[in-house]
């Protein structure tokens, strides 16, 4: 059986804040269990947010923005390598993790203050194992850690939380051990069980609950791996 | 808290078995809770197998194969209305229920039989409405249903399991009550519950494992709705 816990009465987090040790205080943790961070708690806590008063828009911002605020369109452009589709004011991007998202994952939702807007972290793999090793120093357990986000998928309606950044996690589950090169999308033997944790965590958050974190206990996800792994290379890419 | 539970011990499933009724020997329901049924073993219940032997391929799925099985690129033609991508033999195409999956959902591994494939149940909403209806009859608990397949996404390695059918289940969240239908996609406000439900119960199931169902506890998701609500229509798809 697994258990999804969520962890409640976390305050509004802020820059400088010890996230670890705000959510040491609200939950239990045993070896081996899961905790899945909110990206925007993760942001928040390491200040990535950026204010439009200080941004000044290009053409092409101007251009993307249609009736929205061109400023959240830069912001967007400077956190994008790749555009991968736009229908102004909609941008869906490639990031400098190599993530592919709405928005660059530039978020105006839930940030600290009006006029801002929240980025992802710098390197979400480098937050999740400062979450882990933070927590393993106050609790003493020996967890995994998953900062989450929102993606919209393809095809499909609504969004659903997947892993950008993990640590202690083993993200995929490969069920043949060899991947098949030319056929693995045929198969499913890959499993992106990081995916499915960050998934199963929201059904216990939720975006208006002012719950950003929640632990997962009873799955067998225990290993090392970056979320870097839940990105098809660009050799095997069919949609870039 | 959620609480995800495996149902255990169910046998190789056989067309014309009762799957309700093996289910409900194996496991306990409450109102509320949320069967999660993998879509392999409602499919081979209801006798979605075909014989390799009886079909005949013709020079689109000839070429398609490459060095695989054409008269299995030949089934999954069959089954699609149109083809999304293709990097022979691997296929990715929109079934007639408007899924779009890798070989519009025909799947030769654990199929019943050499020489025989698994298609997608005809109607997996009603698939689940019949699973509910029958496991209401027999342990008189209001449940809602979901039928999960293992889907590879576009971007991202691996794949998660999402819900191509649905019974007594809200297969969206929507936080506003009313979409944008410009910036859906850029607003984290609709939340695929139903997709995240099925991530879940694939954590306990696993392919290996035999343990085709799984049943969640805690999740306020019941209300009603179609797994087509998760499929973004044809305006609105950037990736069409």
């Amino acid at each position: 059986m697994i258990e999804i816990h969520p962890v409640e009465g976390l305050p509004e987090i802020r820059e400088g804040d010890d996230l670890a040790a705000l959510i040491a205080e609200r939950a239990r943790f045993a070896d081996g269990d899961v905790l899945v961070v909110a990206q925007k708690a993760v942001s928040k806590a390491e200040g990535r947010v950026v204010r439009l008063a200080e941004i000044e828009p290009s053409d092409d911002a101007r251009e993307l923005a249609a009736d929205e605020d061109p400023r959240r369109l830069q912001v967007i452009l400077d956190e994008s390598v790749r555009l991968v589709r736009t229908r102004p004011p909609l941008v869906i991007a490639e990031t400098r993790h190599g993530l592919v998202c709405a928005s660059a994952g530039v978020d105006a939702s839930n940030a600290p203050a009006p006029e801002t807007v929240v980025l992802l972290p710098e390197d979400p793999d480098a937050s999740a194992a400062s979450i882990r090793d933070r927590l393993r120093a106050l609790t003493g357990a020996e967890i995994g850690v998953i900062v989450s986000d929102s993606f919209g998928r393809a095809w499909r309606q609504g969004t659903t939380d997947v892993a950008i950044g993990v640590a202690g996690i083993q993200p995929l589950h490969d069920l043949k051990g060899v991947r098949d090169p030319a056929g693995y999308e045929l198969h499913a033997t890959v499993i992106a069980v990081a995916d499915e944790l960050a998934g199963a965590a929201e059904l216990v958050m939720g975006k208006t609950a002012g719950i950003p974190a929640a632990v997962i206990r009873g799955v067998a996800a225990r290993g090392e791996g970056s979320a870097k792994d839940l990105v098809i290379p660009a050799d095997r890419d069919l949609f870039r």
